[in-house]
């Protein structure tokens, strides 16, 4: 059972994690059957954190979890925090996949995107 | 002549502001003829400003500047700060359409970008 956790920084503003959990939603329905379980996580300022919800897709019956970071770019977060969080979980169960995929920022179909935005 | 102004956040880290220089770079090439010059502008921590960044654009020619936030959730920099920053210059220069158009994460293809990287 595959699933997927995005990871979002987390803010002191509601709406802004609000806005996550919707982003969430989407990518759950338009997912079908390529993932089991679609949720999200929040590095800090929210719940759940990334252990909390890498825990949830595990007691799920999930045998790989991926952790796809909603950042737009490679700063500390994604260099060093989100990987340290996920360590701990792997440590806990090393016979769950768990991988951290590209970051959002890094997609390389963001300049056309900006681009249709700006149109 | 139309201007496009990407505008970051920016950071202490030198790195990220490159990241946004270089995204820039790619939706300039991609541009063509679109957008007679794209450029980007950091509302702290990085040079040029918001301001500058529009300055620049102006002295360059521009009759529209297209300002596009590469923010990811509408927090208080999407909705207050940056259109704060903008609506001095607009008043400063009243003959020249500068106009903000959606944040990044809002743009309707996401999920499906995000299920991309995840695959």
């Amino acid at each position: 059972m595959k699933a997927l956790l995005i990871v979002a920084h987390g803010s002191r503003r509601t709406a802004s994690n609000d806005e996550v959990r919707e982003l969430t939603a989407r990518i759950r329905e338009l997912a079908g059957a390529r993932f089991a379980q679609v949720d999200c996580a929040f590095l800090e300022l929210a719940e759940p954190s990334i252990p909390d919800g890498i825990e949830c897709c595990v007691q799920n019956g999930a045998d790989e979890v991926v952790v796809l970071p909603y950042f737009l770019s490679a700063g500390r977060h994604v260099i060093s925090d989100i990987p340290g969080e996920v360590e701990g979980k792997q440590q806990q169960y090393p016979d769950v996949n768990i991988h951290i995929v590209p970051y959002l920022g890094s997609a390389e179909s963001i300049p056309e995107l900006m681009l249709q935005l700006a149109s």
